[in-house]
């Protein structure tokens, strides 16, 4: 059995009982019952995945997949290819990108892996790698990648969680970069749903018009072209995915396995999810929802994930932006579980119901 | 001229030069214009706030007013008139509330002020002592308060603030306390809308079906009998408010007065931000929106402030909830604005445009 099946084999149910008894204690702290809404939803979903009934706050790392794509060249997105190359740099060396900047606001490590950028990092210090190769293929003309190599992404991000997972990381605040890659996931939505290029496709960083027409012929060409299999999650992510969706994919599988919890980001993050939960359905307990992006299609996607995100900002960056925020109220909640007084201890009169 | 009048004339447009070269500065840093999305607008509404083109993490103070209502007796709320007295004390002697684990969690000191409770609290230590009475009358029979006690309430919200400029604090997040508020707050939505009482009042912290009923027929009692002044915000605080709504509609008018933020939270304190509107519109831009609330009239009355707020949990409890994660966002895009690179910084290629 490969790392991939061991891992989606060992992916269980949320711990039902630790998460009545979070429910149980939150409803004996000062304040009406249920007051703080989808706070404590946040926490009793993260005892459920630890199995712990009074968590700590976890330690955090917040893991950023790179790669190309084929597609790119065709001129779908308002950067040139290189920015992927020189972003991945900039956050391992000038360390001023939104990523650095927001993993050190949420207090989370960073973890910069090389999955697949088209140039060379190999000299770079701070970075992982894990390259697949130069870039994806153009998913217009034919798969973006072999069935091996999305098998090696998925097994590359499982193998990064459980190291992570082995150093004492619980939770993971996932992001991406690649030009070109809300074309990918944009293919993706579209062939888990059958929903059409028009409908899946969206701005992105800020396309302008023609190179919105560009993008949307070629999400319609390598669905065409591709034919990806809704009921093989394997498939969607060869034909019309990318390394570093796959390598989020497989964080989000090896996440579940290891009862971790994965803060989803965006539309790239979220287009993972889909791939992910295609290979198992029972790793959407361990993935929380963060915020709902400016992207177009994202919602649908959010809707077929059963998240409900809190948090509705414009955002339309990636990185793990909205994660990072997001983190936050997860924080929060964890504090108040562990802080707050019980009407008993305090003293104070509860309700009088009717 | 008395304190409260002073105040109003203070109160000046934000600062449009320094929020411009704001808007620049982020505009040349490492990510899409405007990917940040609301994270932009937190930022430089705060700069235009305090004048300053780059902002350090504000001092943090959470001010609770608290105070009782007469119309509590008539049964509106699903908790006993005294538990404003208890969390009151839970605040300041347990502090194991929900607004004492989220103070802490993002950074703010808590003030605690005795604005109107229906007990004594002389001495409590850590309760700022400014009783203005031991609590409202009961509005559906006369006026809830005189007018000399509003403009008492308006300028003790006005004295504190000016108190923690003084020390130094920019930031407030406000929250209340007071058995019976969501029904003052309904009454005032009501007053400066022409709604009626079943549109404006909610569940508060959960009424039962037939307390509801009790709820809105106080609601209706309170606008046919006392007939409060739209344009008078005086006038509707003293008819259908409350001391705690008064002393943090101060706050509101105070902080604009002496250019700093407050950040909103549920329907409470949208109330009494209707009230500092009705006074002076301009402090408007002094005021950040924080969360939706599960309270049903809650949009309503945030449309009316022009206000934009990016979470929505569910939340319904006050104590400056919304306002304390909110916070910890505006946090994050001040770091953001000073800890990011330039795209010439960290050549890194920037837009290609068309």
């Amino acid at each position: 059995m490969n790392l991939l099946q061991e891992t989606l084999a060992k992916i269980k149910p949320l711990d039902a009982e630790v998460m009545a008894k979070v429910q149980a204690r939150l409803d004996s702290l000062t304040k009406p019952p249920g007051s703080l809404g989808r706070l404590e939803d946040m926490v009793k979903q993260f005892a459920g995945v630890t199995g712990v009934e009074r968590p700590e706050i976890p330690r955090k790392s917040m893991i950023l997949t790179a790669a190309d794509h084929g597609v790119a060249h065709l001129g779908v997105s308002a950067y040139p290819i290189e920015t992927t190359l020189q972003m991945t740099r900039n956050y391992v060396l000038s360390k001023g990108a939104v990523a650095n900047a927001l993993s050190r606001h949420c207090g989370a490590d960073l973890v910069v892996v090389d999955m697949g950028v088209a140039g060379d990092l190999s000299g770079v210090p701070g970075i992982l790698q894990r390259k697949i190769a130069y870039g994806t293929q153009n998913f217009t003309a034919g798969p973006a990648m072999t069935r091996e190599q999305a098998v090696r992404a998925l097994e590359t991000g499982i193998a990064i969680v459980n190291e992570q997972v082995n150093k004492g990381y619980r939770l993971f605040t996932v992001g991406e970069m690649g030009i070109g890659n809300t074309t990918a996931s944009a293919a993706i939505l579209a062939a888990f749903t059958g929903m059409t290029a028009e409908e899946v496709t969206g701005r992105g960083t800020g396309v302008s018009d023609s190179r919105m027409t560009v993008k949307i012929e070629a999400v319609r060409k390598a669905l065409a072209i591709n034919k990806p299999d809704p009921h093989d999650g394997i498939d969607v992510l060869s034909k019309v995915g990318g390394f570093e969706l796959g390598g989020l994919a497989g964080i989000m599988l090896g996440a579940a396995a290891r009862r971790s919890l994965v803060v989803l980001d965006g539309f790239n993050a979220g287009a993972a999810a889909l791939i992910a939960h295609a290979l198992h359905p029972g790793c959407k307990g361990y993935i929380m929802g963060s915020h709902v992006s400016a992207e177009q299609a994202h919602q649908k996607m959010i809707k077929i994930l059963g998240l409900e995100p809190c948090v509705d900002m414009g955002l339309r960056l990636g990185e793990a932006t909205g994660a990072s925020l997001v983190v936050n109220f997860l924080d929060a909640a964890i504090k108040l579980l562990q802080e707050m007084a019980t009407f008993e201890d305090a003293g104070v009169a509860n309700s009088v119901g009717e």
